[in-house]
């Protein structure tokens, strides 16, 4: 039997990878005739984020930042204040885009908790922009709990777990990233469901062994988890 | 009686708004030769701040892009890339300074566990810079959880006072900020101890009536709280 079931927010509940992508494309064309034929700005970014993750973290703020080091470094300090201005308004835009559920986000949602499930939102990110997007999601009411971490690695679940009450066999985390939200949480015994998404951020992408559930669409959820309910023995 | 103790990071635990005029210092001397005469750097920068609040949150990296922002808009676009580049590793210092406790904190945190108070510690700001903050300055095992929220507001200590199952009337906060630590606490209906900093920061400015318990340093607290600590009767 599963008790509590926890969804990953970022690609599995509502849109964020896409909206990462275009400013991929705008930085791109900004920094364009900045770099020698060859360079890939995007490449070169991707690079500085993974140098940064550790002190900046995950979020919005610390890619923005990356974006601009990322700039003055390709374009060997041409780059103009200007052009750094428009990066920042691109990291605002991302901090200001109104939340999207993604499709039959709702649906599953009620169905879980009518189901009798505990509903658990575990993301990482920004503080405030998670929150942000939680309240603006519309769904808070619909969980038991909203969990905004750091990193999502196997203490972190142990954390969650123990906060909610639930041995680890009574636990399945649902989403789209293998590397945050399946590997770490079948290191604590727990079980996962993946969700791949559209796109996937370079420093998300992991494999697993195939013995994971893996789902279309969070819509098969519910009848995945039938049998597995509270209220179903 | 007092069962929970809970006890601010930034300027009550440990060295910070310290390590921030350092920064406005030197942002001051780097945009120097671009402002006109009267116009002040880092009075420009507190708008900014202001301005950027709601969507950045707080902590070091909203900072650092205000301070980008600010540099930009003050100069008319003339600061350099280099510069911008100073900027940025003016906030990584910031974000990868040694924690340094204040005086007098781990003997005060000791005798307050020694009394058989729960202790929290409720701090606002990066996600990643406050557990970085936490687990630096060594007193994650004396305390009994660690809250890092977006805002302290009287919702973000109801959740707290629920999370730790304490009644408002047996929980007091203890902080230098007015704003945050003493008036939103006793909105709640709990106690709040204020311990006033050396530097406090523009936007944490507000008075209280004069009637909450004003402490000259944190080493007072213990004697404060005795007659009030669960082992006492």
């Amino acid at each position: 039997v599963i008790e509590l079931v926890g969804l990953d927010g970022d690609d599995t509940l509502w849109r964020n990878e896409e909206w990462f992508a275009e400013v991929h494309q705008a930085f791109h064309g900004l920094l364009d005739p900045y770099v020698p034929a060859g360079l890939d700005p995007v490449g070169a970014l991707n690079e500085v984020e993974r140098r940064n993750l550790e002190l900046f973290g995950y979020g919005v703020k610390g890619f923005t930042l990356s974006m601009i080091e990322t700039a003055i470094e390709v374009s060997g300090g041409r780059v103009s204040a200007g052009e750094i201005q428009r990066l920042i308004e691109l990291g605002r835009t991302l901090l200001a885009r109104p939340v999207e559920l993604l499709d039959g986000v709702v649906e599953t949602v009620d169905a879980l908790r009518d189901a009798g499930f505990r509903l658990v939102i575990v993301t990482k990110g920004d503080l405030v922009h998670q929150e942000t997007k939680v309240a603006g999601s519309g769904l808070a009411d619909k969980f038991d709990g909203v969990e905004i971490v750091s990193e999502k690695d196997p203490p972190t679940y142990g954390r969650v777990l123990s906060r909610y009450g639930v041995a680890a066999e009574r636990f399945v985390m649902v989403g789209n990233s293998v590397r945050s939200d399946v590997l770490p949480v079948l290191a604590v015994g727990a079980r996962a469901v993946h969700i791949p998404s559209a796109v996937t951020w370079v420093h998300e992408i992991a494999d697993h062994d195939g013995s994971v559930p893996t789902l279309a669409s969070i819509r098969e959820l519910p009848d995945w988890l039938a049998g597995n309910s509270p209220t179903s023995r």
